[in-house]
């Protein structure tokens, strides 16, 4: 049954008041699972629902923010706090920070007095940083505690933490000391110290630390959970691996955006509004508007050889696009090396020279091509010209396509700003100036 | 201390044949950073260091595959048997499939006979697909096993296992039954069947299943690892978290590269072959230099109404341009959302709806922009000529753009090869055609 049909089906047993069929219908579910039919379903007949499931707090945590407002303004006070106070505290914060003030009025009162300070405490973290990432549920192991009496310290926490599979072992003031594993633990013999097996070179990141560096430590050193320390060095909360790899397809998305020539960032693309679309995309448009004309103050330079030579014309596109081409596949293959790490900057100047080598070679292929046709069409002036603008417009395209991405991240600038519509402008508009050069150099101009 | 100076003072510690020093110039440092700086010291050096440090083999899995390589052929036989039996299954099977027939006779008859069978089962999957991905370490339960005789066998099981955090129950046949979580085990009474705490609705994906699909089954259910079955149902591998990751990661990087208009799959962009870099670039290169005579073709066709009106050069390249940015940004927008799965084939005509009334916005704040400077440089007429030109132009990207990416995934192709360069081309060929046809309407031919 697909998930249009079973919210059908949910909506009428709950209009009719009949739960059991209801909560039968999704109990084989997975959480994420129903959250993706609550959506489709009225937020009045969503929360009857919500109220008699079991996980309903976890259910609750997979829908979209925006579901999660709907639902909130809908639910009964007192069901609300207990749900936002079961939820974990990261997905907790991120709805408080969506909430109308009005509605955060209403619930903050309705929170148990630790719940307030956690939300207060997590949402002051600036968007996109690991603090705004973590979760404050996680366990704390001490250095001097046995392994008996670790495990059933983590028995103890193991409803409430996001993960007991991976321990930090802290001191009084809370600075990271070690970590432990869950599979250590259970080898070791009850009576050892956790001191004697914690692994005491622990994997952390900061607070203001961006996202993205959260996820790029938590998958090279393949953790299950990083600590975040604050300026202190004291632990301050988890970003757990399911987390990492949700902001890492974030950030592909970002750059895959940027490299199409669209601001970011815009959510989840069936949901976005046109408002929103128009907005993020018109700056590069208008601004590339701009940039073109360019290559039309170029064409405007060179009249002469052009009405003289209007065959010139007919291979001004073919021309300039190649070299727009070429640097586009020299932009994504830097930006992408640079977002992954596979390429640091100071990487550029040996990439230039290979970069030139397979330039040299894709130009000459393309040069080959393109005469052929220019002989054809005109003759064998034209046909050298056009060879000779084929190599050169190449050779700067891929130039110009690889080191753009390497100014822009050395002005401060995310590379992925060296979009496909940006090289393909600045690439044209030195494509248009090398061709009708070239081309006056070699053809009357009447 | 970077890398490269580590590498030196770790070489100058080998020459003398030093290892104490060398191995506690490592020692804080994780199985990965070694990794990192072996790969930088010469093959007969690194493998006198290796045979030092206790996690040699976990050091060694971590290294790239043609440094593997390297090492093998320089490695007494018995010490390379030794590394490969104790490597994760999956990274063995890689290396395996990357050496030479003459190093694989070598090592085959030196491993014991479950490893030689591990590696030829393994081996035989295809590329990219779950079965090559899986590993082969990984513990079972069985149903009617009281929670204490788990923990025992996940005891026994541990040292050896790529995960014990979520192990699989299985029957006499090898059919998934359940699984259950350590953290499940380790909170229930020790005398309690597995039967009654597993959970029986188990995630899975079938051998021969796309490693993209993998991932996003892992990171959709947010799972530490996932059983892999056959075609009969029996368990035969898992594919773990961390392993998911690096497949996003690999995923997003060729749709990155195919959006850019370069063929996939090169790998780490530094080491690429000047060769491989030419081939994989050319294809496209070149079918475009094809593709763009169509635009040539046109403008041939107008010939006339280009030689009275040489204005229209001018605003050529930043008309074409224009909707061939449009329709980048369109494509990119798709792709990625229908390789995230936020879209998915049906979707498409309700976007096509949405994407018009943006297009149309798009488009009329373009050609107020362009009219006015037409305005400028020309007259009136030219001034309108352009504006019709710009709103036509982009809308005929845009719909091209969006739509491109689903004609290519209808017809089995990825949608990733809805190229910014691709779509380029033929919103540019499209776009001279529409442009020169409205100046010939409007325009005098002289």
């Amino acid at each position: 049954m697909n998930n249009n049909d079973m919210a059908v089906k949910l909506s009428g047993a709950i209009e009719q008041q009949d739960f059991k069929r209801a909560t039968e219908a999704v109990q084989a579910l997975r959480p994420i699972d129903i959250a993706d039919v609550i959506a489709l379903i009225k937020p009045k007949l969503a929360w009857q629902l919500l109220e008699h499931l079991p996980n309903r707090s976890t259910i609750f945590a997979y829908l979209d923010t925006d579901i999660q407002v709907a639902l909130a303004s809908v639910f009964p006070r007192a069901i609300l706090a207990k749900i936002v106070g079961e939820m974990p505290s990261d997905e907790r914060t991120d709805l408080y920070k969506h909430l109308s003030q009005e509605q955060r009025d209403v619930l903050l009162p309705a929170l148990a007095q630790a719940e307030r300070e956690d939300i207060r405490r997590l949402s002051a973290y600036e968007e996109r940083t690991a603090g705004a990432l973590m979760s404050s549920d996680y366990a704390t192991l001490q250095a001097q505690m046995t392994v008996s009496e670790a495990l059933d310290a983590l028995r103890l926490e193991a409803p409430d933490a996001e993960t007991i599979y991976h321990t930090y072992v802290i001191d009084k003031m809370r600075q990271l000391l070690g970590v432990v594993s869950l599979r250590v633990l259970i080898l070791a013999p009850p009576e050892q110290l956790i001191k004697d097996i914690m692994l005491s070179s622990v994997i952390s990141c900061e607070v203001n630390d961006d996202q993205e560096d959260v996820a790029k430590t938590i998958a090279r050193y393949d953790l299950i959970s990083l600590p975040i320390i604050d300026a202190s060095g004291a632990l301050v909360g988890i970003v757990t691996h399911d987390d990492a790899m949700d902001v890492a397809s974030d950030e592909a998305t970002d750059d895959f955006h940027k490299s199409g020539g669209v601001s970011t960032v815009i959510g989840r693309l069936k949901d976005v509004s046109v408002r929103v679309l128009y907005r993020k995309r018109v700056f590069w448009l208008v601004f590339l508007v701009f940039g073109n004309l360019l290559s039309g103050l170029s064409i405007a330079n060179f009249e002469e050889v052009i009405a003289a030579n209007l065959v010139l014309v007919f291979f001004l596109p073919l021309l300039v696009d190649s070299g727009g081409n070429a640097g586009s596949q020299s932009a994504t293959l830097m930006v992408r090396a640079l977002a992954t790490g596979d390429v640091v900057m100071r990487d550029w100047f040996s990439l230039l020279g290979r970069e030139a080598i397979v330039a040299l070679m894709l130009g000459a292929t393309m040069a080959v091509a393109i005469s052929i046709i220019g002989y054809i069409r005109g003759d064998a002036i034209v046909s050298l010209v056009l060879a000779m603008s084929m190599m050169s417009v190449v050779m700067i395209g891929c130039v110009i396509g690889m080191s753009l991405p390497f100014i822009l991240n050395k002005l401060g600038f995310d590379p992925a700003t060296a979009s496909a519509p940006l090289i393909t402008s600045v690439c044209d508009a030195s494509g248009v100036l090398i061709y009708l050069f070239i081309a006056s150099q070699f053809l009357s101009i009447g």
